[in-house]
C-alpha cells in the first residue's frame, strides 16, 4: 500500500533518501576543510533524524532551547549545545540534565552568569555568544570588557567551563554577498581565538548558518560549522541559492477540497496551522507561502510550470494554478507543497510521514 | 503562590475574566437583535472555554477541521458545524462523529455533494457556503445553478440536511467600511433566504467574523452570528476598532534574557514557534510582532509607554523598549507579550494557564 493512501488531513512528508543526502554533502564538505559538523537540530527536531545524523559522523548538536535539549538528552550524544542565551529561570532543569548529559549553554551578559555561578549543581560547558553584526543578540566582538567579565565571572565556580566562542551570522538570509559576511566572522572568531587561546587552549570556535555554510568554502581557520536548516532546505533557501528545489526534503500533503477552473485557483485543506505563514515575494509584488509539488507512490516531482500559494488563512489555503495542474487534480486528491521555511512548517505539523508510511519523530509531537 | 512563580518558560497566560466579559458581551449583543450567537471555536480550541461559553446560552458552535470537530464531539453541544469545504477524504471520520454528534458540514461544489452523498452512512447537517466577494471560498452569490445543483444532489439522499446558507466577510480584515461590506452579505443572505424559505422553511442564515460583529449594530433578518475570535480578541482587532487593548484576554509570559539599554532593546526568550508571525506596521512603517504588558500576580496591566516586539526569529524576540520598561525590568524577570493574533498563538502554544495556575485545555495540546 503506497503511504499516500493512509493520508486524510495535511501531513507533513519526509523523503529520507533527500535528508540524508543532503546531511552526507554537508558533512563532505565539513571533513574536507577539516572542520567539525556540529548541525543545529532546531529544524528536524527528531530523534530519529539524529541517528540519520549520526552515520555521517556526526557527534554533537545544537538546539535552540532547553525543551529541545531534554528531548535529545542521554541519546548518545557527545554534547547538546542550547544555542540561546540562557534563560536563567531555567537552571532547575539545566542541573537535571547536566547531571546525565554533557551540555552547554551561550552566555551574552554578566547577570546570567551570575546566576549560574551561583546556583549550578553540575558542571556546563558555555560558549559566548558574538553579534554577528546584525544586532540580534550578543557580545559586540571589540567589547572585550564584556567577554573578560564572563570568563573572570565563569573563574569563580568550577561548574562553568568555558568552550569558545559562537557567532550565527543570520544576516546571510538578507544579504547578497554572503561571503563578504564570512569573512567577518571569521576574521572575528581567528581575531579571539588568537587573543584567548594561550589562557584557554582548548577553545573552539563555531560559526553557522545554512546559507552561509551552503555557499562559503573557506572557513578559515574556523573549528566547527553549525548550519540547521540544510538538514530539509526549503524554498527560502532555493530563493538564497543554498540549494536546488530537488534538495528540499520535506513537503506537505494537502487535500485538494474546490478547484475553480476559470479563476485557475485551488483550494486545498492546509494554511497557517500547517505551513506557518513564512512568505517569499515573487517578482511581481505577489505572495507566495509555498509550491506544489506532484505527490506519487515514491515521493513527488516538480512540475514544469510553477504553481503557488498565493494567499493562507488559519486553514485554508488558495493555490495560484497552473494549465498543467488544473490538467491533473481533482477534487479530493492530495497534492505536494513544499515549504517557504521548513523548521516553522516542521514545528507546526509536529511529526513527519516518511514515504513507505511511517512516522518520524519531533520534539513538539512527543 | 502566584501562577507567576511556577512559569520558567514562554507560557500562555489565559484572563477567564476577560474571556467571560467577551462572551457575555457578544451574547448580550446577539439576544439583543435576537439572534444567534454561534462562535467559532477556531481560536480558543478548549473544551473549558466552552464550559464558560454554556454559561452565557451558547448551545451549539463552529469548527475550522474535522480534527476540533471531533474534539467537541458528544460534549453537550446541540450541533458542530464544521466551517471548511468538506475534504472529501475525511468522510470516514465524519460518519464516525455523525452518529454520536448532531453535526453539519460545509459544501460549495458539486463533486464533494456527489461523494457525501455516496458515502454517508449517517445523516449530517449541511451549508452552502457564499462567497462574501473576496474570492476565498464559496458560491459565488448569483451561481443559482451551482446552489441547486448542490441542493439537488443533496436530495437524491436523507442522509444530507440542508441547513441554509453561510457567508464568511473576512474582508472586514482588509476594509475599512466593516458595514458596507455587512450590508452586502446581509442582504445576500436575504435574497437566499427569500428564495429558499418556501421549499426549505427551516433554512438558517449565518454571517460571521469577529471585526464586522463587533462594530455592527443591524444584522437585517439573519438567524445567527458565528464569529470567533472575539472570545480573546488580539493587537490585530485593536487596530481594527473592534475592541480595546484591555479586552485582550490572553498575553504570552515570556523570559528576559538580555537587556541592552543603550540600545533600549530587550531580548525575550518568545518567538515565531510560540507567537506565530504574524504581524502589523507602525506608523513609520516599522513591524510589530506583538506588545509587552507589566506582569503581576492579578493578571497584565498596559503600560502608559507602548514597547513592542519589533523582530522574532524562530525563537528569539526583540522588543523595542521604553524608558519607562528599561527602568523596570531585569534579566530573569517575566514580561507579558499581547499577541497580533491570538487564534495563531494559541495554536502554537497548546495550552493555557489561567492566573489561579490552572491549566486550560487546548485541541493541539490534546
Amino acid at each position: 500500500m503506497s503511504y499516500l493512501e493512509s493520508i486524510t488531513s495535511p501531513t507533513l512528508l519526509l523523503n529520507e533518501q533527500i535528508c540524508r543526502n543532503n546531511l552526507e554533502s554537508m558533512a563532505t564538505k565539513a571533513q574536507k576543510q577539516g572542520k567539525e559538523l556540529v548541525p543545529h537540530f532546531k529544524t528536524a527536531q527528531s530523534l530519529q533524524v539524529g541517528e540519520w545524523a549520526k552515520e555521517y559522523g556526526i557527534k554533537e548538536l545544537t538546539v535552540s532551547s532547553i525543551k529541545m535539549a531534554a528531548y535529545f538528552c542521554d541519546k548518545g550524544w557527545d554534547n547538546i549545545h542550547i544555542a540561546f542565551p540562557f534563560n536563567p529561570l531555567e537552571v532547575h532543569t539545566l542541573n537535571q540534565l547536566a547531571s546525565k548529559q554533557s551540555i552547554s549553554v551561550q552566555l551574552i551578559n554578566k547577570a546570567v552568569t551570575d546566576h549560574l555561578v551561583k546556583h549550578l549543581s553540575n558542571t556546563v560547558g558555555f560558549f559566548i555568544e558574538i553579534d554577528a553584526g546584525y544586532g540580534r543578540t550578543g557580545v559586540e566582538v571589540s567589547d572585550f570588557g564584556l567577554i573578560e567579565e564572563i570568563l573572570r565571572t565563569a573563574k569563580t565556580t568550577d561548574k562553568l567551563q568555558f568552550k569558545g566562542f559562537y557567532i550565527h551570522p543570520g544576516h546571510t538570509y538578507y544579504t547578497a554577498d554572503k561571503h563578504k559576511i564570512y569573512e567577518e566572522s571569521i576574521a572575528a572568531l581567528s581575531m579571539l581565538k588568537n587573543k584567548y587561546s594561550t589562557e584557554y587552549p582548548e577553545l573552539k570556535t563555531r560559526v553557522g548558518d545554512t546559507p552561509g555554510c551552503a555557499v562559503v568554502d573557506d572557513f578559515g581557520d574556523v573549528d566547527q560549522i553549525g548550519p540547521g536548516n540544510f538538514v530539509f532546505f526549503d524554498l527560502m533557501q532555493v530563493n538564497l541559492g543554498s540549494c536546488k528545489r530537488e534538495d528540499v526534503a520535506v513537503a506537505l500533503a494537502v487535500p485538494v477540497v474546490d478547484i475553480k477552473k476559470t479563476k485557475k485557483e485551488i483550494l486545498i485543506h492546509g494554511g497557517g496551522v500547517h505551513l506557518a505563514k513564512d512568505v517569499l515575494l515573487e517578482a511581481d509584488g505577489s505572495k507566495n507561502f509555498g509550491e506544489v509539488v506532484l505527490l506519487n507512490d515514491k515521493g513527488w516531482t516538480i512540475p514544469s510550470e510553477r504553481s503557488f500559494l498565493k494567499s493562507i488563512s488559519q486553514e485554508h489555503g488558495l493555490v495560484q494554478a497552473s494549465d498543467e495542474l488544473l490538467a491533473n487534480v481533482k477534487v479530493g486528491d492530495l497534492i505536494g507543497i513544499l515549504p517557504v521555511h521548513s523548521c516553522m512548517t516542521a514545528d507546526c505539523m509536529k511529526s513527519y510521514m516518511t514515504l513507505d508510511g511511517k512516522w518520524v519523530d519531533h520534539t513538539e509531537g512527543a
